[in-house]
């Protein structure tokens, strides 16, 4: 399908802005998910900043944010640039097909031929030209048909993403680096992780889709169409207010519960229509408080990172980081790689090499009902 | 000096309610002093738990409470049988020689021949009746003119505690188990606590003092004349409103800071002039959260001792010691022997070999000026 315009003048940044985080709580959660929350020290949120890197890419009146109806006053604050159209709203979280699919439904409808990227509301990149380039890249191969993703270059042998493995390369112009990806593998042990690292085509999933509306509506059709058809039903109705809301009632809360991962990227990099550039800036997705850790410590193990613009922290031989939503004087003797969250109603004392299990606190308390700090 | 009546009806029993307790910051502080704190999970404070032992032994209208102006109102409403002659105010500390010789030169004046027991307000103790039988032979020891200690017979080989190393036994009726001390010894390292077990002629120094009031001032005057003449001058203005608050105005900021240890303790063991009473119950002084955590976890290392009326806590793995004071959920996982204590305003995290160092936190925050939680 070739077109008259440049395919980045059709292009249309999506931003699912879902999930509470659970492995940074009581940082992140059901009220205060982690996209809301500055975890850098940029002096604002992850939204924001995802905002500030993809709005020059396909232009302020170009960006869609799907989030929950919990979340709308406080996506609007953080974005005020965002158009009525373009927030599209979850009565419920239906995973990542569902939302992102909904968004490419509506947009193919209202521009057909529409180029979307989606990208997560809550990762951390550093190095935004790079990032832009590599989106630029992805859209051409977009364009030329392929579902595509941007795989970080590793710079370690992270055992705490998922990989894509890439192979031959694509031939597509706007698109040199852009290889055919072979498939994608689960989070590796360390010493897989070290092969791939030495390897060079092994790069990190971070989740970042770029397609044709049309094509990724095709891919997801092609595995779910049950889903498609609820998705195609939701965005007919969807631009007129009398029939969006029965139409949400109806169909939404019965939408398969699905991964983008496991319906579309998958299912394509096995069939050959799944393309992969690679990305050389600085990119994580801060999935737990070692996570946090490393990014707000320049890296040094040695270091005690401190998060909290009235943080008060006394700190003697300690290291780690520490987490400050309240003004207490927070004092540390002798912990070593330490996390601790101080909020007004939970505080959280683990280490950076239990910082996976925090989710399964999260669990706990769902169990036991104390679903006021959740 | 023989009287007509018995000893035991000549006693009374000092507490010197003083002291903050730095190394349990941020549960103990200026405002709430450790005696002031229940410790134990009995459900009263450490301050209670003293009058309970003691009133049954001297009498209720025989218990005298030393204690700064601040605390007046907390102490009293603690022990609400203590009699107004008998809380003694500090306008500031002056350490326990000023603190413990003026209750025994006012109690002189108003009771000569009285026997004074002086027993801290923040210690722990159980097994009660075995108490009773050594403070009852420690006062026959002090009416044959002994300044006379209760040591503690050592149940291990703590590093924590000073020792008294015992000599011979005296022959003093009604104080069979009685010893001269030979002398103090500061604390040991791991070795010699260990020889100390073994070898059984040594005692932990629990600071309690019993002894004639004459006799205590006596000593005190040996080493300090002019502290003893302060003394002696407040004591003869204190019962009169009209001349006590000039006194203790012009002569209390004056008085030498010195431990008892040093003005009488040290001096009169030299001397062949103190005796030790063994004790067999249970002490503990609470030192820092590691003897904290030890005396609410029954001892057993791998526990979570959980102290606060209010605690939610949730732990995964983790041992040592949580004290809230808050309603906040706590979250610890995989945290071994370590130490969290959640205030309204201050929060501690350390581990049980480092809880000696928290007096040094304390130090820092006056240093730092973040003396509202001091």
């Amino acid at each position: 399908m070739s077109q008259r315009t440049l395919p980045l003048d059709r292009f249309y940044s999506v931003i699912p802005a879902g999930g509470i985080g659970s492995r940074l709580w009581p940082l992140s959660r059901a009220e205060a998910p982690k996209f809301l929350h500055d975890l850098t020290g940029s002096g604002q949120t992850l939204l924001r900043d995802t905002w500030d890197r993809l709005a020059p890419i396909s232009g302020e009146q170009r960006v869609m944010v799907v989030t929950g109806r919990a979340h709308r006053a406080a996506v609007e604050e953080q974005l005020p640039a965002l158009t009525d159209p373009n927030v599209v709203l979850e009565s419920e979280p239906r995973d990542s097909t569902a939302a992102i699919g909904l968004a490419a439904a509506i947009l193919e409808r209202r521009e057909p031929g529409v180029i979307i990227g989606s990208f997560a509301a809550d990762h951390v990149i550093k190095n935004v030209p790079l990032f832009t380039v590599a989106v630029r890249e992805a859209v051409a191969a977009a364009d030329a048909g392929f579902i595509t993703t941007i795989g970080i270059k590793p710079t370690e042998p992270a055992v705490g993403f998922g990989y894509i493995h890439a192979g031959e390369p694509l031939t597509v112009a706007g698109a040199p680096s852009a290889l055919l990806v072979r498939s994608f593998v689960e989070k590796p042990d360390l010493a897989t992780a070290e092969k791939y690292l030495a390897g060079g085509d092994h790069l990190w999933n971070a989740g970042m889709f770029i397609a044709r509306a049309d094509r990724l509506l095709e891919e997801i059709g092609r595995t779910k169409p049950r889903l498609l058809e609820g998705l195609q039903e939701l965005a007919e109705a969807w631009d007129d207010p009398a029939t969006r809301g029965p139409a949400v009632d109806r169909i939404w809360p019965n939408l398969e519960k699905i991964a983008i991962d496991y319906s579309v990227a998958e299912p394509a990099a096995a069939a050959g229509r799944l393309a992969v550039v690679p990305g050389y800036f600085d990119w994580d997705d801060v999935g737990d408080f070692a996570s946090l850790a490393k990014l707000n410590s320049g890296g040094r193990k040695s270091d005690l990172a401190i998060l909290g613009e009235n943080a008060r922290v006394l700190a003697d031989s300690s290291s780690g980081i520490v987490v400050s939503q309240t003004k207490r004087v927070i004092s540390l003797i002798g912990v070593k790689d330490i996390v601790v969250v101080d909020t007004p109603d939970a505080l959280l004392v683990t280490t950076s090499e239990n910082a996976q299990r925090v989710k399964s606190v999260v669990d706990a308390l769902k169990v036991t009902g104390s679903t006021d700090v959740l």
